[in-house]
Order: C-alpha cells, then structure tokens, then sequence
C-alpha cells in the first residue's frame, strides 16, 4: 500500500480574504486535496470556501485532531494516507488559526507521519508568533516561545520573572501568549512585575484591521498605559 | 514632518517564482512602496524584479542596512520616511531571504522606528524556521532559536551538550542554522554528542526543488546517516 504526503496548510488570522495572506502554492494545493485533519470543521469548511472551494465542500472528507484526541485515534488518522484500492492519498493539515502543528495538537499527526515515512510537506502563510518578532524590532537572532503563562495570579508573576531573567542571561527575545479576556490582567500584572528598562512589545489583531504592534520600555508603558481589550495578542518582552 | 510607515517585506528562500509563496499582500504592496532598505541590493533588485517590477526597478531608491552597517548609518535611514516636500514617505525592508528582522540585521531599524512612532506592518511571506517547526512534528507549543552556534569544535560540542539540556529542561523544541559548507560536520557532532533517544529534524532546502524534512531519532540516524551536503539547512531537537 503506497502513502500520500501531508501537507500542512496555514488558515488566516483573521475573516479576511484568504488570498491577501495566502501564496498561490496554498490556493492551489487546496484544489486536489480531498481528504484533510482539522482542529475544528466549521471553522475548517469557512475557511477552504472562502479560499476557492466555495460551492464543493460537500466533495470533502473531514476528521477532527484536536485537544479531545486521544492517541489511539491519531494512530487511527494513517489509514486516511491510502484510498479502499490501495493507491496514495494526499492529505490537508488545518489549525484554528495561522500555522499547523505549532501551538496546536496537530504536531502529534506529524510526528506519527516521520515514523511511518509519510512525506510532510509545509506551506507558507500567516504566523502571528513571526509577525510579532519581525515587527517588535526585539532581538530576532536569539528567541524563545513560551506558549501560556500560568494563568493564577502568583505563578503568573513568577513566571514573568523567570522569563525576564532568562531573556537576560541569553540575550533572547521571549514570546508568549494569552486568552484574550485575560489579556488586560496580564499587561497589568507585566507593568507590575518586569523591570523599568525592559523592552515590551504588544502586538494584538495582527493582519487584521487595527492591527497594533507596539514597543515600549516598561518605564514608557507605565507613563502611558493601554487598554489591549480581547483581542488576539502576542506579548514579546527583552531585558 | 510626517513619517510614513516601514513595511517588511518577505522575499522567496530559493530561485523560483515569488508568486508562489508570496501572498498578494506582498505583490500589491512592492507596486506602492519606492524606497527599500535591504542587506543587499543586487539580490533585492532581483526579487522585485521577479516580483512584477521588472522593467521598473529603475525607478526605485535602495540603501543598504547589513552587517557592516554602524549605528550613526542606520539612524541616517530614517529621513527616508519623509520626503524633500515633508510628505509621509513609506520605506519597504527586505533582507537576503525569508522574513526581515528575524535572523540579520534590519531589527535595529525596526527598534528606531519604534522609538520614532514609525507605524511598523510585518507582511506574510516564508519563515524558514517556522516551516521547519511545523514539519518537525517537535514540540511547537514551547521552542527557542539559538541562531549559529559556535564554530570552533569543542565550543560546538559544548554548545550542543547545552542546548540538549536544555530542550529537555524545558521540554523545549531548539532550533540552530549552520553556514551550509558546515552542514555535515555539524551532522557528526549532533550524532557524536546527542543522546540516543533525542530526536533530531534535519530540514534542507525548504521550499525549494529537492526539499527533504526529515525527523528521526539519533539513534535510527546513526543507523542511517546522511550527507545534507551544502544545502541551507535548520536543525532542530527535542530531548
């Protein structure tokens, strides 16, 4: 039984037209795959018809890879690579937002497809994490990805110390992210808690209208406080 | 005097047709802008040109923002967001390949534009780290970028001791690049170093005609060593 590559294909960050942040190599390849694994199908289906398939999404094939999976099931998702007759079937990675398998469970589907000699085949498109970096002027040579912080109050502020004297020591940029509601909370509990000479960088509704990239030492953020709202964000800091 | 805004402007990882992995943000975008600052202007010449700009990179302004560039040099860049009349003048940055700001130097123009109140508008293009990332099936909810590392052999091995250390400290994906005419000794120092069960992602000309991912563990790549040859290339390893 011969396999189909997987492809990972990146969604927008945002309800605009796919195509202002999507090359060609997606609107294409999105045209011949059939079969695809994705975090959420509704948002998944709005996604590829807004992108060109409008008017053929019942020709899909859909699975769910999402928190909710449990190992057995992404074992399950290989069968997926191989029509009934045997003959290899390509098949389309989707994430909730920007880049599959980053900060989502879908890397579990691409490490099984490394084990299995499934050829992985990434494709480019929005990444909230690299807009951010390229766009703080933060150190972009030496950086690190942090995920969530904690989100109780006292680890919360531990962990910002932690990372600010980690982003010292090595002279790295350190990103991390937060859900929206508590994004207002942890610019707070930043203020409070980092030194006056560290670099912030907010950088909230990335390619979407009101995008907002702004850096500013913690001394400056303090004289001149925002209010971020729920809005997607990144917060990038650089002692 | 009003500024314009500094747009960074990704630019393809190989030879082929920017429209592939360029989203039309980007080619919409090249049409407006007049004036670049870019690490190299014969390569960037060359971009816009296969951009849609060819016959008309005459009528662009380059200036040079790299390695050799001194502090006073970059500050200097900044009158090019006003023109002679004082009307806002927009500036594109473009580095050698991938996105601006990430891996060279044009971070420090971003940084000034920040302290100026420069709008700074990061556009969608190809991250070679992002797209090894995803295709590594490592962990990309928690990462690091080391940027090189060092050279000289025993520095090297230390280098690679520490980082494995800390991958697995944090369970932390770690992402370096190496000058490609030092690919495969750093392929034999990983495999000398490296504990058997750390998996390692050798990821060689992304994008590119020939792009080969590749995750295994040290163990099954002392098994089945290759040769990456001089191919740009992004290692990356989870302890």
């Amino acid at each position: 039984m011969a396999n189909g590559r997987l492809f990972l294909i990146p969604s927008p960050l945002g309800d605009h037209d796919p195509a202002e942040v999507m090359p060609r190599q997606v609107l294409e390849r999105i045209k011949s795959v059939r079969r695809y694994v994705v975090e959420e199908t509704r948002t998944a289906r709005r996604f590829l018809s807004a992108a060109g398939l409008k008017g053929h999404i019942g020709e899909l094939e859909f699975r769910e890879l999402n928190e909710h999976t449990r190992p057995e099931e992404v074992e399950a998702l290989l069968a997926l690579f191989t029509a009934p007759d045997g003959s290899p079937t390509d098949v389309g990675l989707i994430s909730e937002a920007g880049l599959p398998a980053v900060a989502d469970p879908g890397a579990a589907l691409v490490a099984l497809c490394h084990q299995r000699g499934i050829q992985v085949v990434p494709l480019v498109g929005p990444s909230s994490l690299m807009l951010a970096l390229m766009a703080s002027g933060l150190n972009g040579q030496s950086f690190a990805f942090r995920g969530y912080l904690p989100a109780k109050n006292e680890d919360r502020k531990k962990a910002i110390r932690d990372i600010e004297a980690q982003s010292a020591k090595y002279d790295q940029t350190e990103i991390f992210i937060e859900t929206p509601y508590r994004n207002d909370s942890m610019m707070a509990d930043l203020l409070m808690v980092l030194k006056p000479t560290t670099r912030l960088c907010v950088a909230a509704d990335i390619t979407n209208p009101g995008e907002t990239i702004i850096t500013k030492t913690v001394k400056r953020w303090r004289q001149e406080p925002v209010s971020i709202g729920r809005r997607p964000c990144v917060f990038l800091l650089l002692a």
